[in-house]
């Protein structure tokens, strides 16, 4: 069966979406997910644009975790001008120890003479140039053709010899990119029929959303002869986007019935998808095909019985096959059995008939009507069923908490200052603590006033805090969600609060924290 | 030149979705909106199903605004058992007194069987006897062919023979509908080919999105043949969404260089596209292709570079002709030229070569090291350019706040209060003000000491509140970055702060977002 490699650049030409901006740590742990779900080929940034990105290729050369991806460097042929030994893009892309480097050249006449403003001969030189200096160095380089679409429409043969330069300075791939994303995808048949006769070397396919077509450019490419398929999780990227992997990689399998990653691993697609979303900040979208909340969720009525009665007639696939799951919404049996499989989970014992069922039912339509979620805040959900069956234990009672911002001059930070009172059995405790913000005085104070009487909470700190205002349009009157993660020596375990105070909604998260903590410890 | 009819379903199919509930005053505003867009059929409702169809159809049709769409009813063959004039659903379209009617039928023998649970034979009948019925009372009748292209690959036979039925009985039109979104583009042509052998009834597409592809199954099918295309505005719909209208029109015209609304009547697209979202209350989504706020935005150097240049470079068609804009972002991707256009943009004039450019790209730098990000805050951003060449004006002086949070009870929602001293020429101002939150009483208490220099300040408004924390894994010690977006009656700008104290980095995206209605307002 063909197997055709997928090749993710979420953490380069994804983030060049407006809205996208990752931190070296968050490239890492997103190139970790994406090692897991089975990609091939991770491109991890461009050494020779970004001192951000020279970062990332130091801290995951290091890293010993790659089992199956290989990592790769991105960047430009050498400039014009530059012998391409001294040029400083096609340096850094040595200079950042990768095996593979994809390197872009102009395929489109009008960029050569208006972008680069060079000889169209010249260009082929860069080409040649940059790719076999390259591919003298590395265990395998890539040609990404740059407006290879647009190019061939206008120039074809000029398009077409940009390829054979690629090719002949020993490409391991060519890639065709749609840049601007205009192609229709007859057009993508079309070109890919004509360039094959042309080209021996294995093609590959980069397509942008514009015209709403990256995904059907990219699957009539691979129907075309494409074995290697660009892509970035959830669509990120400029303007429209890139073709979506996740929506690319179960039409490869389940549609076109191709291999690329196994079965198992697109198992975890939803995960993932999920995963680099948070990391981004950005809400999941609801109707996002295979992998989102709505996409397999049912609406009453006709749908929802012909559904129960064979899932074929209104689903086109298995939602399990990609981790997602049927959605009934007008009934609250699914989230029953939801919560019985939860609660199974964590070894609390529900009777589905069992009134303590109905009431965790009952409140949790009541919670997320307020806007609690309590996906990635499994502790706070835990604390929930525990005190739905009277298995809460609380550790201490609040009397009070005051937090005191103050600002004295117009060219200094503010101080902030927490005061808390609390009652531990029938011992009063009154402390005070600064911090950088408020969340993280009250954050001390609560600690030092607690860890008098539990020892075990030195052991805990916080790894991640999450701010997400609800109803945005309401300013700063909105809501507020916080979700908080918290890490001792052996677990983590998330936390959420709701309140249109950020200060309160951080005290629930806090707490719920440290009382999940004690509860466990006591188990 | 062939002209594609466009077929809306917002109203109706749009509806299904998971987070779309439109009331009538809504529906009816957007079916003149649709009107004025020049679609050419509207779908309203199913009045069989729901009440609220009923009243639309009532209000509708007493309207005199209707001059191109026709008002469409929808609804199912009759029921078994039922006689054609006595089902209620048929007599429901009637009732609705429009001239049109859309039928949807089973086409897929497993749905015959599992879903209606009846004969094939008699499925044939409720399709013929229905459709022959109302196209003997209305002047237009629309066969939708439910799951047809699922039915198709199962028994071709029998879907086909549901069509002819339905050609008996004089539909004027025949629309087959990929109800659960899995079929693939190359099938499109391929089973509409073999249809089109078959029959003579001119020929409609009905996609869902559940594979990615309703816009390009829909141009396939346009491309095959298709003279009718259904669709939503954003693709709204039940699980994945229907085909977005606001990318096949486009693609129609632009694409296909094919007939269906005039060149006018797409300029005003990315308006309509608003205009729906905002009733049904949904944020826009920025990428969304062609419409979207990044669907024409440049953030790399390279690109903002060649764009300005030359357009055509990286952008597929030009944005005025449905009716966005170009837009060049501000990051730490972008270069000098960003910065130029962006200055022009604002009036403000920079030259390559001056110093001030080279003191704006190194102090953006230092501000984006620092967690700042400038795109959604151009506010912010004219601020620093105009501080840059000295023409930056102040209107106050802050000596000094102070934000006080306090919990006095474990079940007690805290309070929140803020006070404030400015001074404002020679005069000193203390005043102090509430709040849901720390940030809404500091933005009231510094509204209030300022209104009254600066009466102009009553017409603004925030409108949007985001919250971001950098490096997460601080945990409440991590930075914070803090976007508003402020309105007045004119205009909308965005502000940005960031800092370790959420009340800090609140407070600068506040100031600026004053300083910026008060620097506009005195040019």
């Amino acid at each position: 069966m063909r197997k055709i490699k997928i090749y993710d650049t979420t953490l380069r030409d994804g983030c060049q979406a407006e809205d996208i901006s990752f931190s070296v740590e968050d490239k890492i742990r997103i190139a970790h997910k994406l090692d897991e779900l089975g990609i091939h080929y991770i491109e991890g940034g461009w050494p020779g644009s970004n001192p951000k990105d020279i970062s990332f290729f130091k801290e995951v050369t290091k890293s010993p975790l790659f089992i199956r991806a290989k990592v790769v460097a991105f960047g430009s042929t050498r400039k014009s001008g530059n012998p391409v030994r001294d040029d400083p893009n096609i340096r850094a892309i040595l200079e950042s120890k990768v095996e593979v480097a994809t390197i872009f050249g102009k395929t489109w006449d009008l960029h050569v003479r208006d972008a680069l403003k060079i000889s169209m001969e010249e260009n082929l030189e860069l080409i040649y140039d940059s790719l076999a200096y390259l591919k003298s160095n590395l265990s395998e380089v890539i040609f990404d053709a740059e407006h290879f679409f647009d190019g061939f429409k206008r120039n074809p043969e000029y398009a077409v010899k940009t390829l054979k330069k690629a090719e002949d300075a020993g490409a391991d791939w060519i890639v065709l990119c749609d840049t601007n994303g205009g192609t229709m995808p007859h057009e993508m048949v079309s070109i890919f029929e004509k360039v094959k006769k042309e080209i021996k070397t294995p093609l590959g396919i980069h397509t942008h959303n514009d015209a709403e077509m990256a995904v059907a450019n990219t699957i009539m490419a691979v129907i075309s002869g494409a074995e290697q398929v660009h892509g970035t999780i959830n669509g990120y990227g400029e303007r429209c986007g890139n073709a979506n992997l996740c929506s690319v990689i179960p039409n490869i399998k389940l549609k076109l019935g191709l291999n690329c990653i196994t079965d198992q691993q697109m198992g975890k697609l939803r995960e993932a998808s999920c995963f680099v979303n948070e990391l981004a900040n950005l809400k999941h979208w609801r109707h996002q095909p295979y992998v989102g909340e709505s996409a397999f969720a049912h609406k009453g009525g006709i749908h929802v019985d012909a559904v129960r009665k064979n899932p074929e007639t209104y689903e086109h696939i298995r939602p399990e096959l990609i981790g997602n799951r049927q959605r009934i919404l007008v009934s609250d049996l699914s989230g029953k059995s939801n919560i019985l499989y939860k609660a199974e989970e964590y070894g609390i014992d529900l009777g589905s008939k069992d009134t303590a069922t109905r009431r965790i039912v009952e409140l949790l339509k009541d919670l997320e009507n307020d806007g609690f979620q309590f996906e990635g805040a499994e502790g706070s959900f835990e604390l929930l069923m525990k005190e739905a069956v009277g298995k809460r234990k609380k550790f201490f009672d609040l009397q009070g908490f005051r937090v005191i911002v103050e600002k004295r001059r117009e060219d200094e930070e503010p101080i902030s200052e927490a005061t808390i009172k609390i009652l531990v059995g029938n011992e009063l405790e009154i402390t005070a603590a600064e911090g950088n913000g408020p969340v993280n005085a009250l954050d001390n104070a609560l600690r030092k006033a607690l860890e008098k009487f539990y020892p075990a909470l030195r052991d805990v700190s916080l790894v991640d805090f999450k701010v997400r205002i609800l109803d945005e349009r309401k300013g700063t009157e909105a809501k507020t969600r916080v979700l908080i993660e918290s890490g001792d020596k052996e677990q983590r375990w998330g936390t959420v609060g709701v309140s249109q105070n950020i200060i309160q909604a951080s005290w629930q998260a806090l707490v719920d924290s440290i009382e999940f903590k004690l509860n466990r410890d006591i188990e």
